[in-house]
């Protein structure tokens, strides 16, 4: 089995099936963290750029490390305002680094739909590393495979999100590959950071986290960008972490094997209590190591890799 | 046959079968990048450092790949005000690098002249990957082979390079080149932005594009530094492109198989319009693609490898 | 014989033949650098991160070069202002980084202490490249190795550490190891800049350069941060060049084959003159030669390598 298209740009365009494949073959991937060689030769000759118009040291290094452990050659390229600048327009400076003929471009842009605008004009395979406010599939990905691997089933599970849901891509990825799996969702967070009608998505909302904590298998932390409370979106932070910090007395009515989650960085003390956040039931440094495996099954199967062959030899 | 000298500073002083043996060099490895692994062994274990002490993502990245591709080892020394800040002369700054035993310096500089410096003071290969308004030798050489591979000559084609020659290292290193394997060259552009005396390389010199659009073979479009405007280099944007602007109505009354080529990054609207830059007879990504695979010819020749025996596999 | 600590944190830990292991295993990776293949498999794919939180080109390459030619995979991480200000901790930061299965941490910070504390709190080693006014231990190894390799011992020799010993983590570990290895040591600068009570490390103290330049056997020079002016810590840059700048006339009034050295960069015609740096006693490039040997040895021990093992083919 194969993916459908040779482009990650978001997770509303996978099938079931599809995600399934992406998280059987990050299983072995994994696998190989726990070797000396941390290294196998799938993508030898290949060249991955990461080229990122937003900085992100995080993503950037997870998938550097991810190629360089597939063996691929990789290319980080940071472009900044300067670039800008300089007048070059988007599509020329992707298709100037495509002409040095790459096999994946790896984007991260703070506009929505930037890798949706290229997939159509190049000819490398695009991975979404994260557009504006719109999507970040491999973090969605990621996401899912940790909750798969400890729970080893997403069907049936109650996952809440929690935090600024209008703001965050990472919230929309985690919702279309939850919801496809047969997870129930419920968004959680004040009215103000949650939009209107996002129950079309076949998710539930809640404004108060005490109500949904007791029920969720999942708690999915977000976080929160503090310059929101300049534009008035909510009080003050001792008052969003009152309500919809997750903290040790929240933690307490949760469910005994319930997973604690956030994509990291933390706001420690804001959205997540540092003794929640070091507990037991938080999966924080799992969801980061599981982002390198998901990663390179991605790139993987996007070179047309085939789950049934993976070498890891 | 090997290159005479061990270092590229710039194409004045190659001769024409050195500049032919890096032409015939970078077909091979051109071959490579249609291959899966984009990859041949003959500089592994070499140390290759990029050392600019200004920036240029595009030249940074085309050595980059062409060193990994040569399975070389890379590493990438961005040099800003900061350091110079801290007081090391320039010599000492390089000597240090060097001693780290590297076999490469691939050498970008604001000043005239730092690679030839540089030169007899170290033991490493120094390539100049543009140097001030001198010379951008590895830009003259992907210029060349990209007319060479697609005319299958230079000798007796009439070459216009159009724009601002005066400030443009990138016009002196075609220059040379052209000159030496016969061509005609003709460089156009306001008479502010065009030395006085350049007739002296062996060049003609126009003002007017519309008097040398249909006689040329090839049109090399320089990029507009639109700062020069502050200087009183030329009187408007506007004026410029209508009239040293290549725009669709000019590339109608070119020859048929006129090639269109610009070193990158484009202002589009200004030296060159959407509509030929887009052309049939644009050649400017296979310029890009053909500056990693003329590096490649660069670096490798400058190991001592022979043409005949190039290994791609 | 194995390292006791999986980290290396400072030289103060190490026992006298734990720092020989470290100096007679970089011998034979010095050796590999006359090669045309200057790498070994010794590390093929284990990660190594440098993880700068305070920008040092050239002590970055020096790691990131080593890493490569023991054949691990390198990425750089440099951590700016910027992330601080995004409100992550410094353990998390770290633990983030670890979490992606490295081998390795480099770390370089500006606040003393930072590897000691992640030290106890990461599965990865730490390598201390530099923390504060502290330590950098592997400046100290490779000055100990200059030494070693010129003089053929340390014991009995007389080291003179000259310039800003207050701030200087170079100062402090090559107190530590020199004096570990019997050598007798003399820090000689102006008394503004020479801790009290240094002498409990087993030290000697002159604040005179001319009284001690005739004993020397190797005169190791601080580069003078000219920011301390400011302070009041030296009345100018001509009297500290007049009083404690080594320069021709006092190298002539020392010992034949005393030994000139530099941690760099270099302040010429202020802690050192041009004469004096380019001297033959100088082995100024000959450290930053060794530094990358010695920072091989150092990771290839970390690892579990055996010196008597180093398979260098």
């Amino acid at each position: 089995m194969e993916l459908k298209s040779r482009h990650l740009l978001g997770l509303e365009h996978l099938d079931k099936s599809e995600i399934e494949l992406i998280l059987q073959t990050a299983k072995p991937f994994k696998e190989i963290f726990t070797r000396s060689v941390k290294k196998v030769p799938a993508l030898r000759g290949r060249t991955v750029v990461n080229l990122f118009f937003e900085p992100s040291t995080r993503t950037r290094t997870s998938f550097e490390l991810a190629a360089k452990r597939l063996s691929a050659d990789v290319v980080n390229i940071a472009i900044a305002q300067s670039s800008v600048v300089k007048g070059e327009s988007l599509l020329d400076t992707v298709q100037t680094v495509e002409a040095m003929k790459t096999d994946f471009l790896v984007i991260r842009h703070a506009c929505a739909g930037v890798p949706h605008f290229l997939a159509s004009r190049v000819k490398s395979a695009i991975v979404n590393a994260g557009d504006g406010q719109h999507a970040h599939p491999t973090q969605g990905l990621l996401d899912l495979f940790t909750i798969w691997e400890t729970k080893k089933r997403i069907d049936g599970l109650h996952v809440a999100i929690v935090g600024d849901i209008r703001h965050s891509r990472v919230a929309r990825s985690n919702i279309f590959a939850l919801t496809k799996l047969g997870a129930k969702v419920t968004l959680v967070g004040p009215p103000t950071l949650i939009p209107p009608d996002i129950q079309k998505l076949g998710v539930n909302v809640s404004y108060s986290l005490d109500a949904v904590v007791e029920d969720a298998d999942v708690i999915n932390i977000l976080r929160l960008q503090l310059e929101r409370q300049k534009k008035n979106m909510f009080p003050s932070i001792r008052e969003y972490h009152a309500i919809w910090g997750m903290n040790g007395e929240r933690l307490r009515k949760a469910k005994k094997d319930v997973m604690i989650m956030h994509p990291g960085p933390m706001n420690r003390g804001v959205e997540i209590s540092p003794d929640v956040a070091d507990s037991p039931q938080s999966h924080i440094l799992e969801q980061v190591t599981n982002g390198v495996a998901v990663r390179m099954a991605v790139l993987y199967l996007l070179a047309g890799g085939r789950h049934e062959k993976v070498e890891t030899e």
